[in-house]
């Protein structure tokens, strides 16, 4: 775990680097709020009561984030933020009820944008750790290789077509370097593409040899109708977004593209392990009881 | 808050910076456990619930931060992980119910090393903020001293005597300069000088200027029967501590120094704001209804 930790340290520091670099304003995590990311998948809220008031525990920064750059001048905000999913699914070896996840966000950006930023910011993250933690790679017996730019994109539809419902498994299992997966039909957040409707301005990023998805995101809506559209289509309730829908509603909300990524399965490809528990000094599973 | 934000950016981007040329590990928040920081002024639990199961949410790293100290072969570790605290105090303008803390903890370090390691950091925080934030700092009307040091260290017992209760914010009032309050009774893993029994080999560390409370920490406990006897003294219940006691019954907990501070108060304090709330994005204030 000594090694493990350090390949995260390295990883980590080479994450704000890179982002300070860029010129991208690091904000402080949200974990309680009136709202949280709906997700596309089923994952129960974690609810914590504060003096009668129901309060939510945050399973990622959306949509937090359009709103912080709606209120500030910067270009681009991040954060690395606990998430807490209490997922459904067990015995995946890459989900944790708890992990910390980089979550990005570019105004005025699109897909094109956001996902060139992070694979420089991959190759950057990559290429520190291979130089700098040699003896901790070899004690980990984890040959790490830095991918080359641009990723191959694939379209969801077309591989669902080819693969089955595992397509992101099967896909992830054939190469040998990191990929995107586009165009998803998923939160009602992720922009439609006006042009095309039925289509997703979305994005996965996935590792290869099976480790699955690495990063999660997408161009946002922004625009009021659009977005109460996208909640009734999707059956979310527009009460606890009041704040976003009174922001988009002023036309103030601004267009933006972003995503996050999780630091322990980051870790755990960079480290080549087995299971996500791995990667965690206090690893928590779905469905097993919390020992510390 | 832009500017606000900036110099967030910039503090934090320093403290990574010194972490990593420290040699500090960086390890990941620990959000909900089966066991929290008891804390020595009354703050309600924040709890939820798992399967039936009951975790408390995460008001410190400690006492985790010992026990990883103990299994890992780092000489230092360290954190940004939030921190929620349902404090009984209202109106004070520098608590959140939700804030992020810096959390560090060394090896085999007596408090004068942690002491000194902290004086560091803060020289070269406030001088990356002071010299790259000129335009922020004028445009919120805020002129930053970088503090010489060492700095000025009072016991509390004394000043106690010569101030009353209120002696932090007393003292905080008086200089210009940041300062150490030694000697605090309080947490049952803060060590008790086993020179001079009654007294502690802890320490707070306090802003000027009227700003109060920087920093918190100690020297820690890590004999089971001291361990055992300090919780006794302080009527808190072993059991949720069973795995670090375990630990410490085999030997294994090893001696560190360690302490953590609250990313809004030093930004607070680098900014100059008026309260704490200024210093946060999305603040929750203790006894109000959380907006957002």
């Amino acid at each position: 775990m000594s090694a493990v930790m350090q390949i995260q340290t390295r990883a980590l520091k080479a994450i704000h680097d890179y982002m300070f670099e860029k010129g991208v304003t690091h904000i402080m995590p949200v974990i309680m709020s009136t709202f949280t990311d709906p997700l596309s998948h089923k994952v129960d809220d974690a609810e914590i009561i504060y003096k009668g008031q129901r309060l939510k525990i945050t399973k990622s920064l959306m949509p937090f984030k359009p709103l912080v750059l709606s209120a500030l001048e910067s270009a681009a905000i991040y954060t690395v933020s606990p998430c807490v999913r209490f997922e459904k699914e067990t015995g995946t070896k890459r989900h944790l009820l708890e992990f910390s996840q980089v979550d990005i966000e570019m105004k005025d950006a699109k897909k094109e944008d956001f996902m060139q930023f992070i694979e420089e910011l991959i190759v950057s993250v990559f290429s520190a750790v291979k130089k700098d933690c040699k003896k901790e790679l070899e004690q980990l017996g984890r040959s790490l290789r830095v991918p080359e730019t641009p990723f191959k994109v694939f379209k969801k539809p077309e591989l669902v077509e080819k693969y089955g419902a595992d397509f992101e498994t099967i896909v992830s299992r054939m190469g040998s370097g990191l990929f995107w997966i586009i165009d998803h039909k998923r939160e009602f957040y992720d922009k439609e593409d006006p042009g095309k409707l039925g289509s997703y301005l979305n994005y996965d990023l996935v590792y290869p040899e099976g480790f699955g998805e690495a990063l999660s995101g997408g161009e946002r809506e922004y625009e009021y109708e659009q977005i109460l559209s996208r909640m009734k289509r999707s059956g979310v309730d527009p009460a606890p977004y009041r704040a976003l829908l009174e922001v988009a509603k002023e036309g103030m909300l601004v267009p933006t593209s972003g995503g996050g990524f999780g630091v322990e399965r980051m870790v755990r490809y960079l480290t080549g392990a087995e299971r996500i528990e791995d990667a965690a000094l206090f690893p928590k599973i779905p469905g097993q009881e919390v020992l510390i």
